[in-house]
């Protein structure tokens, strides 16, 4: 009995491995970030008189050097060793000896790897804003450009009304815009620096915490300590949530682009390049990408509910259990960014068929839009929706050649430019110049 | 075979129960909502000429009147009436005619829920900003009050570091701050005037929506109509999201209280009248008000994925599914309020153990600030720790009779009125005062 | 401050008011259930000595009158009392005296709940196995009735191959077939006793497990007490997982259905009295009972997430926040009954329409056939492939008239009887009659 | 603008790196199981005449040789394949020449999957029941083990009841007992045969879906071919969903396990080697290895959600989007069974405290007990319970020396031969054997 727990030679090394699982591959992402923390906390052990001036200048040089080593690809943590912390550390000490080592007084592991996160959850919010913002105003031109192709609106699935590819672009635009809200808040949640909270409970050094919050570039702090480390999980999910919110953009569209690929709607296409297909089904042009789309996009909706049932009803305190968060959030940034970049691309290549409303299937969309025309002529409501339902039963009833549509946000009137502003001027609210600045300034 | 579902005479009465559900029973709540719209649609539809003049004067008195009801609680919605739209219309056309029907024109029920949700989720939003107000400065003034009782601070529960009430408190107050970043998201989407997208397509009706969004304190437009429509679903998301955060902090704090009360712990008491026991257990007090917290707050945790759930891979365009969004987005309101209300409740009567830490098994909780104390009198880092190390082995280690922190946010310097300036002023960005008055006016 | 948690004059009362929130609601479909445990627990408690022969007589009497009052609609909780257990107990003394206190010698709360909910759960399992019986007995009926009508098959939602109703039909039955799989499991979970195990750790008293759990038609015990009272959440958690089952079959199904009543699939409709329209959108006939039972199926779906969440992370042993589990399980019952009865109701009245694949749409769709034939007739697979592709480019391509499609499982050979014959061999492994038999008797 | 999506010089590359994302790294999973269904495969293709004697003969020998080198780790997918269904073909078309090419006459990459999926289900299940096996027997034997030493049991987190280390162990063994109910019906699942669906419609091919049925030991067959391609997704969140509940039992007993090491506990402790610590915090013993199996189980637990939200409100038909559920799913068994093997693990070298109950904190554990001994002494309950009450108010109150519980399943009676029993008979259910058998002649 219980055989197979006894394989292994070294208990030891059943449970290292167990315990530090693939966390080595999660922290390689993190590792620029780990020096731009040990940048900023040596500063500030030196200004408070934890660190010598000399041991101050070769630390700081050697870990730029770190720095660009990670830039160029040239870092990587050793099997021995347990994570980037060590590895950076490790790096240091090999080359400038025992003054390496002190870049841990007045922290520990908790809080090295909380401003760690919060750095590079920065770092990603800012590409995946960036790269939203490209999209936005990718759709915010093909709304434009689109403005005069109809299309059928459903609801229900059913024939409804007229719509247009300028409102379907534009649609997804302003939902982008709306989903930079809840990024907004998950920036500022981010952008608060917790070094310094030690273990969780705070540290007996006089510690200059509102130096490395300028150092760093942070908007404020996390104050209490107990809260700092509080924040692990609890910053994941909020993150994970913000991403949630461009992910059902992004899959509603692809459901959408889907759907009018089909050959029963027909609506759009792709060239054949961007599809697959089957020399004996020349009709058949799957649209792989956007279903792809969609289930990553659906994937990182899911994220979220992971975090939170991985952190329910943990007392407060660091847990082990915090580490494994990282291994379906780290990767979901990439895939995140990937599905908006292969949305772009592929709309850029989209071709809209002409004329759809055409095809008498559609001529009922026209039927609200004739008894609205009656009654703006004075006919009263009733008597003009009884007018048009007696001429569609009697099979006379002609839909209008066009939509006439003013108010705002409609077919007519699009509103481009105010959803336009509107996503620009709450770009303004994420502080990425400063951050920049003071990531500029600590590596200069 | 089959004979079940043979039992109705008629077909038709067994989809209309089906397809209404309970959804009276939530459509309640959206009433003084629904008088607002039709109050504000009105004016509008008198201003571009499509109501009279007079007819406006008469629909408005009545529709002031039927809010006034709503609030005394004589409003309901009888069994023959399909939902609250028709309710409210159809008690102005009996009391005051045709002129009741033409509310209804330049709009759809469509867009008439989408502006009756966004009105009442604004509300419920303001009732949650303000509770956790009210929870957050009782929790800074009882950080304050108990600022110097030490507790142990565990990590991967274990006894690590000395923490303190003061800690404690500000922690869980810092958190609620931090939390009104998704709650500040959330208002922001749900602060958008969706009227006037119709079915999702917009109308060709001379609509002034600008108007609409000036006489509800709207900050501004859902533009698009597509877009509009959209929000449905999207926006109960994010608010269920926003309010998870809460509720995620409310059931730590929940769980904390569980553990500190149970008797191994034995940290925190609370009067007999608040717990329930047994006379023959005398030390039994169990925390059933915490435990349903904890589980009421865990359930509301839920409820975003459940949303995402319903309406993931739907297309554009309007689904019968979204009604169903309500049943449990619309009680969660009401609980998380009250979980609000419950946790400030309870901790007023909280009972904090004396001296704690001086039950010997706390000691070693003082070894790093032994150590540290060591350091900043000169002795190296790790010549400091072998002293402590060799100290406790011998069993001659003297725990320190107190703790000396200084810097920010910690057991010294907990940083409560900075935070409570941060929460202050994020309060600010909350255009409630811009809404009252709108509200007011309308009202008037 | 904190004003708001002052408002009750006793502090009492809005805890009792918070902790029991809406069990009285929930409960009141327990009480047949509690009725039962009591029948079979006093028959236990007299074999064993703990009640007098008198006693057990009045006792059972009483509680079969109770019984019955609960089945005639004449049972409630009073607003003074706090769960069905204890009404129960209260009208049973109130009735007979001392005598009705006794029936709770020997066990708790906690283990008098766990067997009404076992109880109970069993009930609604028979309740959904035996609608899904006729749900699947429909379906089967229906591919058998309609298997020579075909459709397009779509793969990437794209016309990819032929399809038959005969299989759409089929494959729901085949779906539910396997969906009893989990129920069958979750059936064996419920149906093992865990009376007798008092607070989940058992009692002093010589209590005798196996007679009540034969009493009780259960299958065998849930032996050890720790793991009976284990089972709580558990136990809802995998019924839940069972129901999701069914749900997302249901789901796609009611999916299919929106996209085939949809005007540019048209493969289906449904009478006018199903369906919702407007007389000048004569074309739209909205599927709402489809997307609500959609929608319904997707919130059960979601179910069993939200049970994880709630009990994650909670040491073993009973905590309060269990009450919780029933408020969105216990509905769900009536809901997924619900959702079969109204897929099968509204299947009853499909309409098909013939010849779809004479659309030239359509006609790829055979291609491979083509292709297969050409193989089948002795040209190599390459060659043939490359005739095919050479007619269709060449516009000569012609689509063979039908299908022949022979081997199991496919269009020419549904199998329909060996899937009946599955899924009722699998029903015999319920033990409905078992449990029927022991109820009957106990109450005989 | 949208310079974003000009950075690739090929289209194709781009869209081709997105469409096959990690899929490599997880079908080299599916390997020997490809080769397994081209076995079965290719002997029914030369019993129906759709290939010569000759070239099975040869395709035998080489799929034979290929599953050798995958067992032996020499088979990789080289970066220009596809998929492993691809490379597979391409190593028996390199080698044998124009035969291998033959192996997908009547079939297509969809049902391919599907029976490998099947397969490699299969074998994961197997590997888990039988690792929970070994589990399950170990904690019986140290259920056996340490019957007689008592330790506090509590409800609400208050302590309660006498409890024992025998219950504790018993407990989670039942737990597992019943978490191979699900597992069966997961394994009954996946146990049949979707082999000949082709596309998800079928094929014009005389396929002996019976045969390939037999000789891969399947127990049957997913008939209908639409519901053969329904069960993608569908299998793997029934899969997950049964990983679930054995996750499950495991978070909670590693719950249990952190807080009980804890040091207000303090009721078990580990060897050094298998907890991590410092020497300056003797007292502190981090059980990370608990830490993290409570973590990755629960990451499990999420599991079922997140393939239910990738699948909701797809129509039936092949969707890319299934090709993504493979991600989170198959590192799960990997993982899953590392959690089961390190619970035995670290349970085998656990030391449990002697006379815990000793600790005056706990005699009123034994109040209940007290008032049942004098009540099966003949005292009324109301009696006895007033009589302990006031020996307990008037400090007289003298716990029990020890437990005399011996109904089943109780601290005297732990039951475990007949859970041991129900383990074993229930294990026969899977149809293991007959499944190697077949496997077995296939390669043979």
């Amino acid at each position: 009995m219980s055989k197979l727990w006894q394989k292994n030679t070294s208990t030891e090394r059943s449970v290292e491995k167990f315990t530090v699982g693939n966390d080595r591959e999660m922290d390689i992402m993190l590792a620029p970030f780990d020096v731009l923390g040990s940048l900023a906390h040596t500063k500030m052990l030196e200004s408070i008189g934890l660190m010598e001036k000399e041991d101050l200048v070769q630390v700081q040089a050697e870990l730029k050097k770190i720095y660009r080593e990670i830039q160029d690809g040239k870092f990587s943590i050793e099997p021995t060793v347990e994570d980037v912390h060590s590895q950076v550390e490790f790096l240091l000490t090999q080359r400038i000896g025992e003054a390496g080592k002190k870049i841990h007084s007045g922290r520990s592991r908790n809080d090295q790897v909380l401003v760690d996160l919060k750095l590079f959850f920065r770092s990603e919010i800012t590409k995946l804003v960036k790269n939203t913002e490209i999209l936005f105003e990718q759709l915010i031109v093909q709304s434009e450009e689109h403005k005069d192709k109809l299309l059928p609106g459903y609801t229900h699935l059913q024939i409804a009304m007229p719509s247009s590819f300028g409102l379907w672009f534009g649609a997804y635009a302003e939902s982008l815009a709306d989903d930079m809200e809840l990024m907004l808040a998950a920036w500022k949640v981010c952008n608060k620096n917790p070094l310094g909270s030690a273990a969780g409970y705070g540290s007996s050094f006089p510690l200059n915490r509102m130096m490395t919050t300028e150092l760093l570039g942070f908007d404020s702090l996390n104050y209490n300590v107990v809260y700092a480390q509080m924040g692990r999980g609890k910053t994941e999910r909020i993150l994970a949530q913000a991403m949630s919110s461009i992910a059902a953009t992004l899959a509603k569209l692809a459901m959408d682009a889907c759907l009018f690929i089909n050959q029963n709607f027909a609506f759009i296409s792709f060239p054949d390049e961007l599809t697959t297909g089957s020399s004996i089904m020349p009709h058949k042009k799957n649209p792989d990408v956007f279903e792809l789309i969609r289930a990553r996009c659906n994937k990182i909706q899911a994220l979220s509910n992971e975090i939170a049932l991985m952190t329910a009803n943990l007392p407060s305190g660091y847990h082990r259990d915090l580490q494994l968060l990282k291994e379906n959030l780290f990767p979901a940034f990439l895939s995140l960014n990937e599905c908006i970049e292969m949305t772009g691309f592929m709309l850029q290549s989209i071709r809209i068929k002409e004329d759809i409303l055409k095809d008498e299937k559609y001529a009922y969309l026209f039927s609200v839009e004739a008894v609205n025309a009656e009654v703006l002529n004075g006919v009263p409501f009733r008597e003009a929706y009884k007018n048009v339902g007696a001429a569609i039963e009697k099979g006379e009833f002609k839909a209008p050649s066009m939509v006439n549509h003013t108010h705002e946000g409609s077919i007519g009137n699009l509103c481009n430019e105010q959803i336009y502003k509107s996503f620009k001027a709450n770009l303004k609210n994420f502080s990425f110049e400063r951050v920049e600045k003071a990531i500029d300034a600590l590596l200069a």
